[in-house]
């Protein structure tokens, strides 16, 4: 059984071993002071040009959601997000549990623009009598596979810039969108656009760990007291540094997305030639192609995929997800498989 | 330089690295559910004797104590806690963050007795207009490097089942506690006197990682979910599994923990030798050496560490923490120069 | 200008005041254990022949629902509710701010129903990455005047139970539901078909007031603790027992909420008869009649009320509200204004 | 039995059940935007010359600390507070339930000053891995009856301003602190020398009511979505403005405090006289007189009042209260039940 359910099914890209290895008796501080950590964080400004910007690595997305939001929220605020966004649909009320309500925004592709935006501030009008939006979030790639073009990013930066909101984007899958065919955006205008932004390890060759980008050093002062108080500080900080150090010195970061695109893409046409449709207008490593509830059956034989949606009483949405580990030969015989159902 | 001021100084033990570099392109399921998982919590909980106890792997210490004080506590109920406790001196209000007052008592050794909860159960009687004590927290080790006495954690354990408390302890530095020369408790007396404890990786060998052992299985309902909720469950659960395999497997995790213990008691011998006291009467990892001020600096010269209180004009309690990585050789050159000082 | 906004714009009935001048300075208990609140508890209990029941009362509606709410859930728990619903669209984020997920469902009444209440656990089965569902809540009357037939409460707390949820009524409008021409519920059914009720006093004639009454005493436990740390334990607590003795000593409760419904009815009546129709089929004192924006201009220069909803662009609903307090003088001239016009 | 227990036994005074009367039928819009409202904040600014405050009423003095705190501090921000605080002692963990730390310093009177503070700062330095401190929190009266001399409270508040402290005066007996007899503050400089203070109403003549000053208006931003959030928002907010507009158009409110002070320290000069001391060096309407048990046992059969600590095994402290509804009569009858003892 070849597993294409998610992006996190093997471990670390080897040169973070081998990094973990050639380092692991250099004594270090605790707590985000390493070496590793400073070198990292250099690379990182370089790569987007703000030697303003402060960066924290934290160790999965739904801490570094809960803690960037409740961080900078005050009691009484909310963020915005689609109705598919993480923060909405898969964390268990993770920012709830810190206080703050999550507005959610109804969707076609998985995106937020200004009309809705503007829709959503409307709705949240009547002070004191309903929580007061301060921050917009977004993913980049989205959760169903789509990618915000740089008109469409800077547009929701303008309007977030004239509504005193906070753009906040959650790029656990980043890479993936950046190194997309349809992509326009560098990390550079991401890092320009936005507030805050994170760069997601997790879901292309890390270990574990995210990169938390805030643009302006003053929205992230104190933040390293959340991080303790939330339990986000590891003690062995330099784990997390040394994932970015090497994904990072070179352009590991960007070639591991884009084998996890090309894998993803290979399928897809595939999808495409034999006639199938898809759920989502996905240019990155998560496709939606429906098919037939008996050819998903036969497919299930030999991999492990989630089925994402009923269409109707005969076809199905599926979700399958290719990553920076995904082995091509197996991509084939899923493409051998397809082609002969 | 060398660093005697943690012990997470170092990176992980070989045993780990070379498993993670082993099982490193295995396939697996996300969350905690990998196969690891399964083989590690069957190892811990052979050890401790106790089939139905559910085990959770977490990444810190902070973490934990959060995680686990918030999921067991209703929103009027407080956790008792020495003031020297984690939770009470080094978390950044990490459980009051969560809503819940933590309770502290003063102590000469670190530690909890039923005398001490039985005042804190009076001083908190004034229902309602006082928080409800609902637990009990303690360290074993302590944060100042004291132990539990087979008899001390059983009389604790007989209060606060007659108080309706729960138990908790918190095992960051657990190992250390049972290798140490004047330790009689087991860890299958640990998993039977408390409610729910943890065995820390991090502090002993581990990169990261801290075992929750819930006793009864019914206090553990649903703890996955919140979890998920504060952002403690990585996506590559198989990172934190690997941990305990290797640790507990064998006896690997008890090894590394005698060796810390050793190198700093033949640190205090010398101290004991050269005619000074301590601040504490540790027999673990940890020792508080009260030093003459210019020999502290002199010491300084060569050596990172602590400077915990100042005693007098002339002389300062220093923290000296030993771990599974140090390395004898600078045990013996610190003990040369304090001999020769 | 007569106002007719809403139903606490004037002060509280005359007995009410009567009271409160007659007992002024009798020495009571405080937080509470007044002997006036044990009256009014037992006034109450045999209203609803529960001598089980535990009652307890606050200052408002939002204090209400977030205290009822936050007490009863576990962290990872949700409240599922209207969109319509107080909590949902009226409170600012109160029952968020305490750490828990509203479920939100779109009604076309304001009503939930099995139908709904099991689409949303469906909705939220992906356990742990989704809030667990463990209470519905229902206002009655709702927010957009419509009421719950006995048959709907009762296929609804059925239903609560098999799916192991707590059903919560709000009734800030209770007596105006239980008074409606075409309600068949009785204060009784009420406090047998759910967990947890509450009773509305300050939109039915009291100064302030809500009375909490849960059907099970252990559900209740330790609730007083929370009203303290809430800030919702009035130290002069004979304040609000005072206003339900009043209300309930003969049944002033529901004479006042008769009176209000009559009013709006009335007016509702003329509406009709001049051929408008209304955006919610409402039996009680909130009525939504759907005018031309010149009509409504006009109304507006004698009278206060809410434009709630554009509907076209000749075309808005608005809202008006009677109350225990509304002069028929100014209905039956908001009548004559309407007819003229 | 007459009851000494505490200030709130009794109603409220005369002028405002008067004035609840002769408002009673006026109609009003809601959520604290009536006229009285305005009126009573006109009124107040006045008596401590500051037109920019901004004044909002609440109903009690736990909910006024807990909403003022939580609103005021971001996340990792604690509140310092004498041990004897209201927050600290009396409030069911509401601190500590909105997330935030209460650092409690011991004091031998229930006062802070700038040597406590600064003890408390080098206590809470090691950032990140404990909370920063941001507020003081002091009551005038404390709860043991003491008082600030206006030098002490410029000191304190010299040293906030040079530590980036706010300054936040708990006035639940603020009224009997400024009419003791060795008071030398006024309303005025109260207002000056504080960030946020409140003048308390419940325990002093008004049926409920705090009334929350801030100096600045930046501070006070947004502080109407904390109060509908936190369930602090009456809809009939006119019960709330009427309780200050009587207390404060004329001098009520120090007319009222001074008979409360002038009771106790009636009470006081007949324990002195009778060669007995205090626990504590009250010159306000609580006192702390230290007696022999069997006499506490005479006095218990005609008087309610709290027994507060034990001295001794023959003598203990036990707490008078006094308040604007005190009856001298009864006062007479103990001093001679005291002298006959």
């Amino acid at each position: 059984m070849y597993n294409f359910k998610n992006d996190y099914s093997e471990g670390t890209h080897p040169n973070i071993l081998n990094k973990l290895i050639e380092t692991n008796l250099v004594q270090q501080l605790g707590y985000g002071e390493d070496e590793y950590a400073i070198q990292a964080k250099d690379i990182l400004k370089n790569k987007f040009n703000n030697p303003q910007a402060t960066i924290h690595f934290l160790s999965g997305g739904t801490q570094t959601n809960l803690i960037v939001i409740s961080f900078l929220l005050r009691p009484h605020e909310a963020v915005i997000s689609a109705k598919t966004g993480h923060i909405s649909a898969n964390e268990t009320g993770a920012i709830e549990a810190t206080g703050h309500k999550v507005i959610t925004v109804e969707t076609a592709d998985g995106k937020l623009n200004p009309v809705a935006i503007e829709r959503a501030l409307q709705e949240y009008a009547l002070k004191p009598h309903v929580v007061k939006p301060r921050m917009v979030y977004i993913s980049n790639s989205t959760e169903i596979g789509t990618i915000y073009l740089k008109k469409e990013l800077e547009d929701l930066a303008a309007c977030c810039l004239s509504h005193n909101l906070l753009l906040f984007l959650d790029g656990a899958r980043l890479g993936h969108a950046l190194m997309a065919q349809d992509n326009d955006l560098t990390l550079a205008d991401v890092a320009k656009l936005t507030d805050v932004f994170y760069i997601g390890g997790t879901k292309n060759g890390a270990l574990l760990g995210e990169a938390v980008i805030f643009k302006d050093p003053h929205l992230a002062e104190d933040f390293d007291y959340v991080l303790k108080q939330r339990g986000a500080m590891l003690a062995k900080g330099r784990v997390l540094a040394i994932q970015f150090l090497e994904l990072f010195k070179e352009d590991l970061y960007f070639e591991l997305a884009d084998h996890a695109n090309k894998m993803a893409m290979k399928i897809a046409r595939t999808v495409k030639f034999k006639g199938f449709s898809f759920l989502t207008n996905s240019t990155t490593n998560q496709i939606f192609p429906i098919l037939p509830k008996d050819m998903i059956a036969k497919l299930h034989e030999n991999y492990l995929f989630f089925v994402w949606k009923e269409i109707d009483d005969d076809n199905a949405a599926i979700r399958l997800i290719t990553s920076w580990a995904t082995d091509e030969q197996y991509v084939d015989a899923f493409i051998n498989d397809l082609k002969q159902l």
